[in-house]
Parts: C-alpha cells; structure tokens; sequence
C-alpha cells in the first residue's frame, strides 16, 4: 500500500483521556506513528526524553525555533512546547499516519500549514465529568484542577476549528471512532491525486 | 439515537456503477433515505414514477422552480433534473441520512446552500474500465457511449470539488467505504452542537 500518510491533530481538555486514545491507535494500528513533540517543562516522574517529550532549555527551544526546525510552537503556563518538523515529513512520506497530540494554539497553526491535517477534538461527555476525571489523577492540587477547569472554559470557545469532534466515554468506542475518520480522510482528493490523474489522462486519450 | 441527518452528495462518470453503490447503502443500513429526483426525461424501461423519478413534463418542471420547490436543478442533455425540496429536509430532521444521486452541476449547487453536506465521487479504476462497463450495459449506441466518455473527460476537470473519491474496484469495499466516509461526516461540529454546547455551559457553571 503506497498511499501518502494523513496528519492528524488530536486535542482536548486537560483530563479528557486523549493521551488514551493515542495510545489505543498506536497498539491497534501498525499506521500510526506518534509525533514527539519538544519541550522545555520539567519531566514528570516516569516521562523518558525522547519518549514523552525531547526535554530541552529554553537556550535550545529558542535555536529549534531560530532554525526552522518546528513546524508550530506555543508557550503554555511559562513553558514552550513545539512540534520537530523533520520526524513529521519523514513519516508522512513513508506512508504512516502522523498523530500530533497538541494544544488548540497549535492546532490552529497547523492547520494553517497542512490545510490537509485533520483537526480532532476530543470531548468529554460533561463538565462534571472532566472535574471527576481531573481529581481521580490523584496528582494536581485543587489550585492546578481550577486553572485547568478555567483553561478548558476558555479552550472551548475554539471547538469549531476543529474538523471533527469525538466523545470519549468508553474508549473503546473513541478509538475506533477516530480511526474511521483518519481512514476517512484518506479520501480526500489531495489524497487521491494518483488515482486522480491517471482516470483523467485516460479520458482525454493520453 | 436522535442525532441530525448528513446530507450526502454522491456522484460519478455515466457508469461508474454509483447506482449499484448507492443501492448496496440503502440494502444495508437502516439510516439512508434515497432522494427521488424530478425530471423532464422520457421514463427507460422499467422506470417507475416515484421511485426511479418523479416524472413530470417541462411546465410542471419549471412551475417548481418558480415555487422555490427544488433545493437545485440542472439541465442536462435537453432534460431538466431536480431535487424536490420537501422530503430531503423532512427526512434530515427525522435523522436520516440523504442520498442525492446526482450531477457535478448539482452538487456544486447543494454544497453552497448546505455546507455541511458530504460530496462523494465514485471513480473507476481507469478509463479503459469505465469504456468497457458503458459497452457492458449493451443499452447504448456507439454514438451515446462516446457522448459519455466526452462528457466524462469534461466532468473530470470538477473532481477536486468533492470532499471525497471514492475508487469503485470491488463493489462491496466501495459501499463500506463510502459507509465510513459518512459515519465520520457525523462528528463535524455542525453536527455535534447539542454536545459543545453542553459542556460549554457546564464549563462556564451554568
């Protein structure tokens, strides 16, 4: 199968689950590559550089930047956050379906620079849920859940960027779901541009 | 499960088999509603008004318009054809998903009423295919089948216009497909505003 690879944007609120549904399509689909996006934050336990994140300086963010090297960036609570521009490409072209797990800023840019790439947004099925997911992590103080509650007030204004919503209440359901709208998305016409050409080269007899 | 119906635009070349794909959805999901044109045309054998189209004479055709009654029309070799208004929003807003098999011409004209409806363009595999299922028919002229491999070469030029080409090889994968194109069509925000707006206002405290 030599079909060119979708860029894919997955977003949603802090506490969603969609580090989850991430996860589900890459173990269920060998297409799937995930973008590793790089960071100046401090590592949380358990997260590996190169993994997680690419853990770097501020000193390092700023040269990426200065290079060219990211194909969007943002700065989010004092910390820069960007996606490496030669990974993606590299994906795209072989062929893999390229997941970018980013914040709304980002999304927008990319689309903006991949009119292709699809934008998914993943919701919760409420309010009160999100807080109840938030607080079972167990790891933010009720200070760090407020801020995230307010961000996600204020995140939500920008749901119809996207190109596509989808609940996450069983995972199950979601991962499947957002598969068939990247699988989807493989039928675009900038997608088909082979089939494309050769039907029309064939109608007009060349 | 009372969510909106998508409206969705399926075309392609004179033999391309959109009619056989078109009846695969219809025989296998409960969710579609065919839209029946209207048409100034001379019924084919074993056409039936009201089912194949409506059949109508050229002043009864033009009397519609007049009534603001089609949601587009097109005139195509000599014969008007149309899509009657009424039942395609009735069935929307009972959560159906409505087919209209119909022209470019056509279908560029819903999507600028309904932005939200999927265009699909059923592709053949080549061009020597297409040919050689016009002269498979055996229903046709010489003269008729070379018409339709012009106005195939000139309908070409447009594919770009559609959100999505579906390639009919194997019938039953082209009818998934198609299937999962409009499944996916249902997780645009458009169609998903009873959710965004819930978890916008609960977001927001109200």
């Amino acid at each position: 199968m030599s079909r060119e690879g979708v860029l894919v944007v997955i977003s949603g609120f802090a506490g969603t689950g969609k580090g989850t549904v991430v996860k589900g399509l890459l173990d269920r689909y060998e297409q799937y590559a995930l973008s590793v996006s790089m960071t100046t934050r401090q590592p949380r336990p358990g997260e590996v550089n190169g993994v997680s994140y690419f853990f770097v300086s501020k000193e390092e963010f700023e040269a990426t930047i200065a290079a060219d090297g990211l194909i969007e960036y943002a700065r989010y609570v004092d910390n820069y956050y960007g996606t490496p521009k030669a990974y993606v490409e590299e994906q795209l072209k072989a062929g893999k379906d390229v997941i970018l797990e980013i914040e709304i800023q980002g999304a927008l840019q990319i689309k903006k620079i991949y009119p292709d790439a699809v934008l998914i947004f993943v919701m919760p099925p409420s309010a009160e849920e999100l807080r109840s997911r938030l607080e079972g992590r167990g790891t933010e103080t009720a200070e760090v859940i407020e801020k995230r509650m307010k961000r996600a007030a204020e995140e939500a204004g920008f749901i119809e960027s996207y190109d596509h919503i989808v609940l996450n209440d069983v995972v199950d359901q979601c991962v499947e779901q957002t598969h068939a709208i990247i699988e989807a998305a493989h039928s675009a016409p900038s997608k088909q541009k082979e089939l494309i050409e050769r039907v029309r080269k064939g109608l007009q007899g060349k």
